[in-house]
């Protein structure tokens, strides 16, 4: 019998208590999207975040660039961000258009409104073992396997992905949970090497069907971050796996939420 | 035939370097050791470091503070290096006293003085790619490879040992440079089934003969930064190995040099 993780589940139970955090509170906390350009996931994830501020209760507001912003307009703009008392949570869209270094521009967020985790301080705290906040992606692959039970430590655990902003966090808190972690990535030679003795696999590459059925060990926990995995085949071998909607998308989501929830209370006390 | 790396060597080289530097450009940097309470490997190595910065010409103070000494101390004396201009880098010794988090202690260095990068906001920039400054011991590793000019992209990677201070920043710079990088430790069950296949085996643990020669493949390179490897059998089959002593020991050294000298020359620049 194989569990399909029901994202969904776990996000509504995320939010509801959020959204009962926020009435019993009376505190209402407010997101700041900043989107450049025309990236069309980017605008897809960006409504998702709407919708669930609604749901919940968080004041949300869009800050639109065009493709053509300079970085220091862009960094301008966030300072002004920064500054301004009603915005207690600032998620920066990725990718920039390709001419900005999206490193300078996580720099530029305040450390205290940064909820996906990316200034280099936090991502630094992120290493050493502090996840006060962490990039909600890695969070939510954290709180699916916690949720169905599943022991990290001691563990054989295989990231596929090693961008910045996905793959490296994820393998991070991993390893801050004593799994035996292995990062492999478009340079890996012999992908399946890695996969095939995994306990948990976590793909987070965009790679449609990257990883197949012949590629994964009876009993493994399959996490699909980037919908990389042929869920139709690899799901009847496996012991858990998350769908390629449904899955780790919503609790995602779920969680910024929560970051930015967390945020608002933090500057309330 | 196997390569011994000639780690004193290499350390000459990097220090003749600085040495010639320093005396061209008549910058005399000035380092600050801080050294709390009696941990004999921390004071050999403030011995190390007083030796080399006296032959390249970097001026060395050490600070010595007693192992009851309270986090709030330690902070201020560190506030008070970070103030004063005679000061280019800080080094604060660890192990510290078990009652004192080193993750504070770190986050009170001033980063622009941070010579072994254990400020997490340096620490965040290595992860996301920007090696400015790097823990030394960690670039070690790194010069040593490409000094015998092995490829590091796309091979099989095996660092042992997950401390914030080494092993986790070995394993940044290698993922860094495309290596595919597992990070084993004591929770990972059959350490043997990652080093066996590996190419490049980085121990850094401190526990006596971790490594011995059935573990390892024919060829590989093996660096020793712990003195976990069980030298005389191993080196028999492997391609390239550092040695217990004047391995990767003097070349951190040498490169701590280099990190004073820098910052020393940022400051006037």
């Amino acid at each position: 019998m194989t569990i399909i993780v029901d994202g969904k589940k776990i996000a509504d139970e995320i939010e509801n208590k959020i959204k009962k955090e926020i009435l019993r509170t009376k505190i209402v906390p407010s997101l700041a999207s900043v989107l450049v350009g025309n990236d069309k996931p980017s605008k897809r994830y960006a409504k998702l975040i709407q919708r669930a501020s609604a749901r919940v209760g968080i004041h949300f507001e869009i800050y639109k660039f065009p493709e053509n912003i300079s970085e220091k307009e862009l960094i301008d703009s966030i300072s002004s961000l920064n500054k301004k008392d009603s915005v207690d949570g600032i998620l920066l869209h990725v990718p920039l258009p390709e001419d900005i270094d999206e490193r300078k521009i996580f720099s530029s967020i305040n450390p205290e409104k940064d909820i996906e985790g990316v200034h280099p301080l936090n991502r630094g705290k992120m290493y050493m073992g502090i996840e006060d906040p962490v990039p909600c992606v890695a969070e939510a692959v954290i709180r699916v396997l916690s949720r169905y039970n599943v022991e990290i430590c001691g563990k054989d655990a295989v990231v596929i992905g090693h961008s910045n902003t996905i793959g490296k966090p994820i393998s991070a808190l991993l390893l801050n949970r004593n799994a035996t972690v292995t990062v492999c990535h478009e340079y890996t030679k012999d992908l399946r090497k890695y996969t095939e003795k995994a306990d948990i696999i976590v793909s987070a590459t965009g790679v449609k069907d990257l990883i197949r059925e012949d590629m994964v060990r009876e009993g493994a926990i399959v996490i699909d971050v980037g919908r990389d995995i042929d869920f139709k085949n690899v799901s009847k071998k496996v012991s858990l796996i998350t769908p390629p909607f449904g899955g780790i998308g919503p609790v995602t989501v779920s969680i910024l939420m929560e970051h930015t929830y967390k945020l608002a209370k933090k500057k309330v006390i």
